[in-house]
Parts: C-alpha cells; sequence; structure tokens
C-alpha cells in the first residue's frame, strides 16, 4: 500500500471573472486543486492553511474526496484571497486582488506520520518555506514542485536552493523561460535540468505539455474543448492528476511517467469545464477513462512504414 | 502508378533576416517549399510564374528534385518578392516589403495532361485563380488548398465559392479565428468545415497542428527544436509532407491522413533548421525515417490500464 502522497500548498478563496460572470468566495488555491485531482488515483494528504471565515462546506468537500486534513492548520484571521478576470478569450487573465492573510505567517508543519511520505508535491509558495518542508521528511521516492514568476523575480537564490533538492519541476512555458533566460523551450528545460530537477514538465497551457528528462522529450497533448469556461486551477491539476497516477502505480519509470502526462491532462482537461474545481467534484472512473481514451484517440495513429 | 500531385501556387525570390542575419534572394515561396518537400514521397507538377531574373540554380535545384517544371511560365518583368524580419525569439515577423511583379497577372494554367491529376494543393494565391484551377481539372481525388489574411480580409466572397468546392482547407489559427469569427479552435474549425472543406488542418506553428474532420480530432506534435533558424515556409512544407505522403500512398483514410500529419510534421522540423528550404535540398530516406520515429518517440507511449 502507498505511504501516500503528501501536498505542501495554498487553500484559497477564490473570485473568478469569466465568460462574463463572476463567482465569489469559490475554492481556489493550488493545493486544493492539486489534492482533488489526485484524489481520484491515491490517498492525498494535505498541508495548508486556512482562516475563520473559511465555510465547512469546502473543507468537507476535501475530506469526501478522502483527502486526510489532519495537516490543515485553522489560524486566526482571513483565509488567503485571489481575485482575478479572464479576457474574453480566456488566453490572458489579470490579477485584480490578492490577499495573503493567513498564509503570511504559514510555516508548514507535516505530521510526524507524514514524513515517510513516499511522493511529494510542493505547491507555489516560498521557496524558503518549499526548502524548510523538504527538512521535515525523510526519504521520498519523488519530490516535485511548483513555482512561479513572482518567486523567480524576487527570491532566486532561495529557489535555487530548493531546485537543487528536487527530482522535478512543473512550471509553465513563460516561467520557463524566465527562470532559465532562454526562449527555446528545449534549451530553457536543458538550463533548468542543470540547476537540479532531473525532470522538467513545461505547461503550455491549450499546446498541451512537454516532458523533458534524460530519457528524451515526450509530448501530452491538451484535448481541443469547444467549451472552455475557467482555466483556473489547471495547471495544479494536472500536476495533481500527474502525481496522482505515479502514487498509484508506484512506478516513476518512463513510461509510468508518459502516462502520468497524460493523466495529468485528462484531469486538467476536465477542471476547465466548470468554475473552480466544480467539474472535478464527482468524476465517475468511467468519465476518467473515457476521457483519456479520447486522448488516445487524439495522438494514437496506426504506423505503417513508408 | 500515382497519377501524381499537382500543386499551384507562388515561387518567389526572399530577402530573409532571421537570427541577426540577412539572406537575400533566397528561393521562397509556397509553392517551391510544398514542392521541395512534396518531391520526398511522390512526383510533384508545379504550376506558378517567374520573371526573368529568376537564377537558373533555383530552377535547376527543383527539377532536381524531381519537380515537373512544364507547367512553369517564364514572364517578362521581375519574380515576385518578399522581404520580412523576425523578431529575436522568432515568435513573431515583420512583413518589409512585398512585390507582387510577374504575380499580379498571373493566370494559372495546367498543362492538359495534368487535368486529370489525383491529388491538387491550390497554395495561397487569390481565391479567384484558385477557383479558375478548379475549373481546369477532372475529378481529382483530393483537393487541398490554404489561404492567408488578406484575402480572408479582403476578397471574403470568393474565397467563400473556393471553400465550397475544396475537400480540405490547411489554415494557420490565427486565418482559422478570423476567418471563423471564433476563437477557440474546435468550434473555429467545425465552423469552417460548414463552409465547405469535409477537413480542416490548423496548423500552430511550435504547438503542432490539429486536424478536424468528421472521424474526430487528431494531434500531431511540433518537435521541439534546440536550433530554429528560419520559420519561413514551415506551413507550406508541411502542407507538401502531407499531400506528398498521401500522394504516395493513394489513400486518404482516416489513418493514413493521420500518417500524414506526422510526415507533414516532419518535414517542417527540418524547414526550419535552416534558411530558405535549404535543409530540404539533400535530405536521405534515412534522416526522413528517423526523424519521423523520433516524433513516434515524442507522443507514444505503453497503454496500461488503470
Amino acid at each position: 500500500m502507498s505511504k501516500g502522497l503528501v501536498v505542501v500548498g495554498s487553500v484559497a478563496l477564490d473570485s473568478v471573472e469569466a465568460n462574463g460572470t463572476v463567482h465569489d468566495d469559490v475554492l481556489g488555491g493550488s493545493a486544493s486543486f492539486f489534492s482533488t485531482a489526485a484524489s481520484y488515483f491515491a490517498p492525498v494528504k494535505l498541508v495548508a492553511v486556512v482562516g475563520e471565515d473559511m465555510p465547512e462546506q469546502h473543507l468537507s468537500f476535501l475530506g469526501s474526496r478522502g483527502v486526510d486534513l489532519t495537516g490543515l492548520e485553522r489560524a486566526k484571521g482571513k483565509t488567503f484571497r485571489w481575485k482575478g478576470r479572464y479576457s474574453s478569450d480566456l488566453a490572458s487573465r489579470t490579477t485584480l486582488d490578492t490577499q495573503l492573510n493567513v498564509f503570511a505567517d504559514f510555516k508548514p508543519r507535516l505530521p510526524e506520520a507524514w514524513r515517510d511520505g513516499e511522493f511529494l508535491f510542493l505547491g507555489n509558495i516560498h521557496p524558503s518555506l518549499q526548502l524548510d518542508v523538504l527538512t521535515q521528511v525523510h526519504k521520498p521516492r519523488l519530490v516535485a514542485m511548483d513555482t512561479m514568476n513572482f518567486w523567480i523575480e524576487g527570491e532566486l537564490a532561495a529557489l535555487a536552493k530548493v531546485l537543487e533538492k528536487v527530482d522535478l519541476l512543473v512550471i509553465n512555458d513563460e516561467e520557463a523561460r524566465l527562470l532559465s533566460k532562454e526562449h527555446n523551450l528545449p534549451r530553457a528545460a536543458r538550463a533548468i535540468r542543470a540547476m537540479g530537477p532531473k525532470t522538467v514538465i513545461v505547461k503550455r497551457g491549450e499546446s498541451g505539455a512537454l516532458l523533458f528528462h534524460e530519457h528524451g522529450v515526450f509530448a501530452a497533448p491538451a484535448y481541443p474543448l469547444e467549451q472552455v469556461i475557467d482555466p483556473t486551477g489547471a495547471g495544479d491539476t494536472f500536476a495533481g492528476g500527474f502525481m496522482g497516477y505515479l502514487a498509484r502505480v508506484r512506478d516513476v519509470g518512463p513510461q509510468a511517467v508518459r502516462r502520468a502526462m497524460f493523466y495529468g491532462s485528462v484531469m486538467a482537461s476536465f477542471c476547465v469545464e466548470d468554475y473552480s474545481l466544480d467539474r472535478l467534484r464527482s468524476l465517475s472512473e468511467g468519465e476518467i477513462e473515457g476521457r483519456y481514451r479520447a486522448f488516445r484517440d487524439l495522438t494514437h495513429f496506426e504506423d505503417v512504414r513508408l
């Protein structure tokens, strides 16, 4: 039995404006999307903080997905809040407001029993906190992390220290370019791999995701959906599906990682079909397998030599 | 034996500024890239016009690739010229000068013997000329076409008439959005398919190409190259590899079309590795098959059910 998948990140209340409507105080945060997606594959242990204003229904939803909330701190004050607006084509977004609130003083602490977790995901938080989490774990089989432009621009020294210690970085294309100072993505990935992580996954939104590791390159497409409602959390959902699949099969070999890229893409394709993580609330195994087959059909062809 | 592949389009002299160097009077034009790429798969018959300034070496190169130049008109005056400059990241380009020259009065005429050609590609020329070519052919098995924003914006009525009569449109993402007035690509493709072509291929540069037809959607990746030199002609090269493969196997079924998407991508990946069509001048079968296998490795994984 898996010793589980531990995620450290944010649980937030989001206000999202997309497709002409506003959704206030919906469940958001990197760890919420990650945990929910991963919960379809493996038991998830969540380390995060929320304030007194976090509606109980959001936490009980995570609990209903089997997410272990022992590591969720409930602090005095307000929950981390993010407010954003998407352009009408959903291709870009503007952050209207960010309130760190209880997240400003967050010191992640892993419950003792979680410290021998096999799979660890360090969500997008201050690199010093990511580093601190690494001192708390024993010998995880795979440590993956995310980061963002804010830390790349402002906390590069701390970020470099974390990068040295992790196995895998999941990052979007613009962040990969910023971190590596290379526009070309294969060169950017190569430069980042030289900073520490043996494996780099570059997320490219509707262009899918690229995996760079010692075994070469792998491309997973995004599913060409006719209706996209809200892209918020798609990257974290990808990471959740990816890590959840690996934790489920307890395999980090090159073929498992390729399949994990597809399961990550499958979960991300559901995520964008509704606001917040609503589409991820009650997927059936059949829906997940059906979308997985649709992804297979999207790229598969019968090979015939010329 | 194939009754061949006929292409109507431009043969040009380009001046290209990319990666800090300028290359003047290099062989360019949609039909040059198309023909050269397709020539690796099937005999190509070229209908185009050049002026008196076209260096003989360019034409003899096309001849050396087995391209039949019977339909190439040599007119008084200067050859069609295009001058452009790429941004340092090669992600965008500026057209500095366009001189139609002999192309302004071009009236494509197919040699009598070519009119029963099985495969026809209408390169990016005035839609009225594309329509005129269609009156000259008998019953081709597959007619594909390209177009551009200039005709979409200025000659929509003529373009609509051509679209009604072709089987397949190859178009880039921005043109697909402009033509359909839909930002979402699957919806754009659906709208374009309602205009006539049963099959729509949307080229997305370094994000690969999407195929939309009655059998669903298929995604071919672009190869993540570490070194891109000159993207000029990549789209026409894709079309050449795609149509060349279909003409070679004389099969337009769904599996053949998927493989053709890969061969199109293979040829486009070579195209961008050097200026003009220099990289396409002398590829070996081994190089093409090697790149094809690299593309397979890029997307293939062993399927294991959860």
